[in-house]
């Protein structure tokens, strides 16, 4: 049995939900589908999503809705008319809308995340219809329904255990589920919002539930690459590579998947694949616990702008037990996550991403490190590159840092920062913003084209 | 002028005070001399230091303070007599140690300070008559005299900013001034010491103070080598290195000098030298400033060993806004500093001296890891070594990193972790204890032999 999961892009239209029930029948051991809003059709298109979003931010400031509600069913309309569903799915979705409208607004953010999970709810009403107008034994289930049951946290809610279990009863069903991603319901009944683009997190729980054989992903690109191909032309495919890697990778350039979709299937030992609805013959990328790293030592490199700096020196630094301590929660006041500290005898530097800094921030920051920790100096730079080399033959691959340190030396790119010892699958390298795109493919040549002589 | 230290060995026997007196006499700019308690004279002596603390531990006991007296005295008598000093001056350092046992006990810590700086006062009063009796105007000055104020803090005495403008007088004196070092007093007149090996503190606020021309530092060594001479045969000297070099050389294996001491100096932009007593025709290594880095981009290797690592993984950590900051209490809390912490998506290690854990402070670290944090792997290694390449060039010379992970390279060695980033002057490798020895050669090959063909 497999779970599969899929994107906005590929519930867009009539035309890409023709893709999905395709890719649904042409697999019996695909029972259970979850999907998400409709998303975007063309660039600069409006996903259903955000069309939620101004009706629900209108209701609560109790402007008239009409407009904007008849935008939300407008886009199922067209859906619904191209497919030939007739006018009761139309109907069950603008009424489910109304009725959502009418809700309790005391608490503005429940009412708005009841109003935007009618994106995917609605989503798999119609598309439980359209399998089932094309001769699918298919069923739209409620994730209450279902049991998917979610901690109170707003907008980031978390399955609870009791979850997985009472999920696990899908395994059961003769027909086919198609289940809407992106929420889930506290045992009270409230309805809870994972994070956006939380309905990989809905496909990866229900794939851990059922012990899937695997968790297809289904989105709008063929596999993930080695390198991100807006910068390297035409990069390698990978065509596996394991939890751990997929992980380091997303810290930069490889967002494919939700942060926290890895995690279930992690824990269930089910594998995972990244495949494209436009082109379902592609083999896709799979995502595994083991793989064999004896082929490639290097599977991604991730390649992420936008990081700053704060330096701070003080003499005898070392000697000083509190110091990073005292530093980090300066950060924390004011909000502040970092990416990494490094350090030497007098002085420690922080890295952390510059979209958290604003002048006003910078100030009281250095200010606090002058006057509390009596610093020396402290100074905050920005425009820095992130570039990480990932890979599970790492740590066992003599000669990799020297490999990739001739890149940059062959480059003349200069090295800022490297960070290497706690992951043992990846290596980080940071260096100036204008500098990555030049590392970045000569560090592709190094590893990716090794029939070419340097 | 110049300011000239001369450390234990230096002043650890008659033989020793001729050469200290030699070198008095050879330079008449040599106008301040700092003088520690007589050290070692052969392996397996013991220093006068430690027979004064035997004797204060002895006399806070209440217990007959004879023979651990006698024992000190004894050891000034023999110089003494050696110097044919008559008996003078051992009648003054007698009743000097004697007046010290009588005083006041109430502050345990005090009256051992006292009694511990007994040694450098009595030295350089020793010292002082035997510059006299060969003839040149030598003086024994008392630091309360000289205005040497300390702030109160026990064993570890900092200067006050007045005692820069109270001792900058010593440059007007037409005598030559003998300073005892590692102590100072308060303005209350309770004497402090410093940290012990001070009396290279003592040298730089003076040479700062006077604004000496020098700053020299007699000890027993020619200079400074660029590697452990215990590790790598016949190492080439430091002719020259900066301030900032010779700060993160202190990481490891290159304890030529007190921490504090390089601090009092380089703010007075005072060089300074590391000669040798036992010759001093040698030119020793200049600390200064600033020097050329054209010549060698890389000024030295340190290497040491006894390091553990605390490894922590927790899926999503780098999404945590105070997961580090946490993790740093837990190791504040049981008196523990850091040396790095290198970091991975999710998971972090922290870098740390291991004579500082014991079994029951890892328990309760890992302990507290797991359950405060939540974390999903916590566990300790120990047997790491930690390799510093430090030079003023690095930072402007591309190409180095891969220098030096080619040398990994060819011997085989295993990075267990890079830093680098912070510090523009040094690069830090972690390494299994084991292949200490290994690497070192190799990259003091790298580095040092240019001569060779690799």
């Amino acid at each position: 049995m497999k779970v599969s999961k899929f994107g906005g892009t590929s519930v867009a239209s009539a035309q890409q939900i023709k893709k999905v029930a395709a890719i649904v029948k042409a697999e019996p051991s695909r029972k259970i589908i979850v999907v998400s809003a409709p998303g975007k059709r063309f660039d600069g298109d409006v996903k259903v999503t955000d069309l939620l979003i101004n009706l629900s931010a209108a209701a609560l400031r109790e402007e008239p809705t009409d407009t904007p509600l008849e935008k939300v069913v407008e886009r199922y309309a067209e859906i619904a008319d191209e497919l030939e569903l007739g006018n009761d799915i139309k109907q069950v979705i603008k009424t489910d809308l109304l009725n959502r409208l009418q809700a309790d607004k005391s608490s503005p953010p429940l009412f708005a995340d009841s109003i935007k999970a009618s994106g995917e709810d609605n989503s798999a009403k119609l598309i439980a219809a359209y399998l089932t107008s094309i001769g699918l034994n298919a069923e739209y289930v409620n994730p209450f329904d279902a049991g998917l049951f979610v901690n109170g946290l707003p907008e980031r809610a978390q399955a609870l255990p009791e979850a997985y279990d009472r999920l696990a009863e899908l395994r059961n069903k003769e027909t086919i589920t198609v289940f809407p991603g992106f929420f889930g319901y506290t045992k009270e009944g409230v309805l809870r919002t994972f994070e956006r683009g939380g309905s990989d997190i809905t496909g990866s729980i229900l794939a851990a539930s059922v012990k899937a054989e695997l968790y297809e992903n289904f989105t709008d690109v063929d596999c993930v690459f080695v390198a991100n191909p807006r910068v390297v032309a035409n990069p390698v495919e990978i065509e596996q590579m394991t939890y751990r890697e997929m992980r380091e990778l997303s810290y930069a350039g490889f967002a494919v998947l939700h942060d926290e979709a890895l995690m279930p299937v992690f824990k269930a030992a089910v594998p995972l694949c990244i495949r494209n609805t436009n082109n379902p013959s592609a083999p896709g990328t799979m995502i595994v616990a083991e793989r064999d790293t004896s082929l490639r030592p290097v599977t991604g490199i991730s390649a992420d702008s936008g990081f700053s700096t704060l330096y701070v020196s003080k003499y005898l630094m070392n000697r000083e037990i509190g110091f990073g301590r005292k530093l980090l929660q300066i950060l924390e006041d004011e909000c502040i996550s970092y990416e990494h500290i490094p350090s030497g005898i007098d002085n420690l530097s922080v890295i952390l991403r510059s979209h958290q800094l604003t002048a006003d921030k910078e100030q009281r920051i250095v200010d606090r490190v002058k006057s509390e920790l009596q610093a020396d100096d402290v100074h905050i730079r920005n425009d820095f590159s992130m570039i990480v080399l990932v890979g599970e033959g790492m740590n066992n691959t003599k000669g990799l840092t020297a490999r990739a340190a001739n890149a940059f030396a062959r480059t003349g790119v200069n090295i800022e920062m490297i960070n290497q010892g706690s992951s043992e699958v990846s290596l980080v390298f940071g260096i100036l913003k204008e500098d990555e795109q030049k590392i970045l493919n000569e560090l592709y040549k190094e590893f990716f084209e090794p029939a070419l002589v340097h």
